[in-house]
């Protein structure tokens, strides 16, 4: 399995070059932020995602989680590398200052969390989990379970997971039935059968603090009567220390297509004790909190893995010797050429990292607007908000989609070998699989784009995300990449505008060529916005690099929008028109 | 895991309405064949793959080969249904007569292949690798070695296996280096190491045959230099019954992504006794008799998981409630709806649907051109030949392309529970990766479409499919979808056309999208001919079922052709622009 290494030339240029950092911390008034600081961060992140995490990623995919005695234990090494997580402060990177956190700008904690999905996915999930735990607490939770909870949540003492679905209720969480009975001590016990948790046990931290929906007693039927409750494994005693153990278990570990190193569980709440989050009924108001944040996380771990496949593709076809090259011998001291001469090679590579990089730089578009939200408080920040909602569908989406194709090129440029467990191809496939499912499937993040963010105020989210790109188009210095750019943008709003009143049965027919049609037409743009940029660097390599994949980006990946476009703006009738009995004849 | 039942109404649509196999079976004097064989043939076929193999699918997953002493075990329930098949005859439907096979025809044994390939891909592999071993002895051993080995082969009663591939070469044969010493005897000593052999050892049957690749002393470099040899498992005495265990042995069995309950061994050969098959050198065109066989095998693998996975999805979104249909509750006295009345769910749907029903109409196109192939012997047999090698690697690649797509999608529609492996939704998609790769890499496949179908003796293949094609179109009693495939035809025909002549580094650029371009190409013309052939079927549920299927490939699938007919003309030139450091920067 080749060796990771973090993409740091890549990130830096995005920082520097591209987004400008230095002046986008003045601008939002970072203090105390600048190039430098997060320059060091990131090379810090690389080392520990290198060195302490990527070397377990392998082994911790045969070994997997174990549940003994109602107990999961991880892969040798987990823990340790969460211990040196946690110790060094990875874990605070965004948490509020007030307990304890680092209160970092998104853009610096960005590309150390693809690094670490990128490492190892199943060892980053729990961590991504607690970070999703401790939005919902810190904003929600009453002053008294923030003192009791947050810190250690923020500095990862304690780990956090979500507790949503149930067997009957996934997509649709206004099915779920666990309960909530409150009790004389403001307290509540909560009761129910939850699936698929992710790091619902490990045996890594003292505690698990579960944050759990359920229903009260007499609450509306549906998603109003739905309320969040947080559900330690162990209670605290009078000094804040885990104490009595709360009667929450695990009913087993789901056995999966991959992530095996990650425990997802089946977790049994019975009468377990519990505490609100939140208003009464609120709980999915709650959730949403942090769905923005989980579901661009689920996003990143496609990005980690698309780059991680792209780079054991890249360093097999350069040393592996096969046949000689249409164009001509290229290595005649060999006995053939190795695979990377061979143009259609050349074009799987060129496609891996056409799109990571691409979603690269939407993904870091994205913590540059969530460092708005974070630090401005006027225009702006309604602005970025507007465009997070409206982006964070097709960051999750497209980059988990993207995922997929990438890593199965991934495998495809290894040939048989790619097969063969130990080179790690396959289970970057088979790891970053789950991503098009959870927090969401892919069908349901394309449907909250057409169906919610596009159309509701009138198109005011895909203005302000076509605002944003148009300013970054004005500023571009290539005239000819500008007047591609703008004649892109301009064709995927009017495109949108004209779905603003569909009936909403086609806006679901058409829901997901409308999420990649749209990733396609923006990754154009930045596409060509970066290497406009490009021209600018220092480094011969990005300059070449980035105009050489922005036209084989333009010329091969961008058509595909096109075939998306075709079936936009037509009606779902075709779909409809099938009935039951006529998809199988029987 | 939903039940596997095998997709009789359409085949029999393909086989009676389609492609009237009674007049078929006059026009090439097959004598003694009619419909009404076929179809008992395959109905016989379909109660063998759902009752004795599917059955067996999911545990052999789990369970996999396990190699103990130097033997291979398979899991429980292959070997007795191993035992089963053969017993039945079912191995034997293709072989020669005159070595007690049955001499079917291939559209008769086309669909029984496609049924088993769905039914277990893994239990599968090991009677398609004995096919091709036949195809080989039939064709090349000397009369000696047929009456030793071929009625063994042929029946089942043994296995054959294929060993081409060494660790430092798989798509280049012209690197292997295995070796053959001739004795006195007339016989060789084969030594070499071989890997992933599928069926290299198992536990079904008391005598395994290897075909070898290995080179001669004093051989010429390269592919000219390589000989095929027949070197038994266990050599026969004089009553022709294994005896001596020859020196070849399972060095082990590769850990894979998937089909893990089929032995993909290493293999070594240390002076293991062999009998060379065909001219000495001559090995590679030996082995190329069987390679169009082969490899519509593997496309038939694609074609068999995606229809299983089709079921799984379909049977799914109907009793999954999740959510209401956005055109209105459709199931009132439910709490929700069905999945599968989600406009997007039924886009996934027939997505699934009609790549894999226009993927079995080119399946059963071939199976025709092979049964012309093997009964006639005038003009007709040698264009159906040139046909057969235009579409072989049309089948190869597009079918196990469209494969994965579609199995992936059968987890899509599962949601959360298609990325666990019980429901076995996950497991198609890891079986049916390998048929992307083995055989020859797509890649390989698209390469030798374009290099040397399309373009050898000035596209006198192509003339030769193009007619076949049009043939059926002028059939076609739907004047309007008439029209339609004669335009889309004609397209094809002259894209390609404008191929020939191109240089060879633009056309191994372009390879992968011609592939794919004429792939949804010809679906598109056998849509339209399917659905023109349905409206005259009694069965409302067709006439209805593959006319609304093809206005959906048509508006929604067949776009897809155009985004890579945008690339094939243009050069390669942004592939080799980009110079090696500018793909990772480094």
């Amino acid at each position: 399995m080749p060796q990771f290494k973090a993409p740091i030339t890549d990130i830096q240029f995005l920082l520097n070059d591209w987004l400008a950092i230095d002046k986008h911390y003045q601008d939002i008034g970072a203090e105390g932020m600048d190039a430098e600081l997060v320059n060091e961060i990131i090379a810090q992140g690389a080392k520990f995602a290198e060195e302490a995490v990527a070397p377990l990623n392998r082994e911790g995919d045969e070994i997997g989680c174990k549940l003994i005695d109602g107990s999961v234990s991880t892969p040798p090494g987990f823990p340790e590398a969460y211990h040196e997580y946690i110790a060094n402060g990875w874990n605070a990177m965004l948490g509020n200052p007030d307990f304890d956190g680092q209160d970092l700008p998104h853009s610096a904690a960005v590309p150390v969390h693809e690094m670490l999905s990128a490492a190892n996915l199943s060892w980053r999930l729990t961590s991504i989990l607690t970070e999703s735990a401790v939005l919902a607490v810190d904003k929600h939770a009453t002053d008294d379970l923030k003192a009791q909870y947050l810190s250690k949540l923020i500095s990862g003492e304690w780990t956090g997971t979500m507790n949503l679905t149930e067997p009957h209720a996934g997509s649709d969480l206004s099915l779920l039935n666990s309960k909530a009975a409150p009790q004389a001590d403001g307290s509540f016990l909560v009761t129910g059968n939850k699936i698929f948790i992710t790091g619902g046990d490990h045996d890594w931290t003292s505690n698990i603090i579960h944050l759990v929906l359920a229903r009260l007693p007499n609450s509306p039927a549906g998603v109003k009567g739905i309320s969040l409750f947080l559900v330690p494994k162990f209670l605290l005693d009078d000094k804040g220390e885990p104490a009595q153990r709360n009667s929450v278990g695990v009913g087993s570990i789901e056995k999966k297509m991959g992530i095996k190193a990650s425990p997802t569980c089946v977790m049994n709440f019975d009468a377990a004790k519990g505490w609100l989050v939140g208003e009464e009924n609120n709980g999915l108001a709650c959730m949403f909190t942090m769905m923005n944040d989980a579901r661009f996380q689920v996003g990143i771990q496609g990005l980690g893995t698309a780059e991680a496949s792209f780079q054991g593709a890249l360093s097999y076809a350069r040393d592996r010797l096969q046949s000689r090259a249409p164009q001509g011998t290229q290595q005649p001291e060999q006995k053939a050429d190795a695979l990377l001469h061979q143009p259609d090679v050349k074009k799987m590579l060129l496609t891996q990292k056409a799109l990571t990089e691409g979603c690269r730089a939407l993904a870091m578009l994205y913590a540059q607007q969530m460092d708005v939200e974070k630090y401005t408080s006027d225009e702006r920040r309604s602005q970025a908000k507007k465009v997070i909602a409206f982006l964070t569908p097709i960051c999750k989406g497209f980059m988990t989609d993207m995922a997929t194709e990438v890593t199965n090129i991934g495998i495809q440029v290894y040939g048989g070998h790619g097969y063969v467990r130990e080179w790690g191809m396959e289970q970057l496939v088979r790891d970053t699989r789950i991503a098009q499912l959870y927090e969401g499937t892919n069908g349901i993040q394309a449907v909250d784009l057409i169906g919610r963010k596009l159309t509701r105020d009138g198109g005011d989210m895909l203005k302000a995300t076509f605002d944003l790109l148009s300013s970054r188009v004005a500023a571009m210095s290539d005239i000819g990449k500008q007047e591609q750019a703008s004649a892109l943008l301009q064709e995927w709003n009017d495109t949108s505008k004209a779905l603003l009143g569909a009936k909403s049965v086609d806006l679901a027919g058409a829901a997901t060529d409308y999420l990649h049609y749209s990733a396609y037409s923006i990754l154009g743009v930045l596409w060509l916005d970066m290497a406009s940029a490009a021209a600018h660097s220092s480094n011969e390599l990005i300059v070449k690099g980035k105009e050489n994949t922005c036209n084989f980006y333009i010329k091969r990946l961008l058509p595909r929008k096109d075939i998306h476009k075709s079936v936009i703006l037509t009606a779902a009738d075709d779909l409809m028109a099938l009935e039951d009995q006529q998809y199988d004849y029987v």
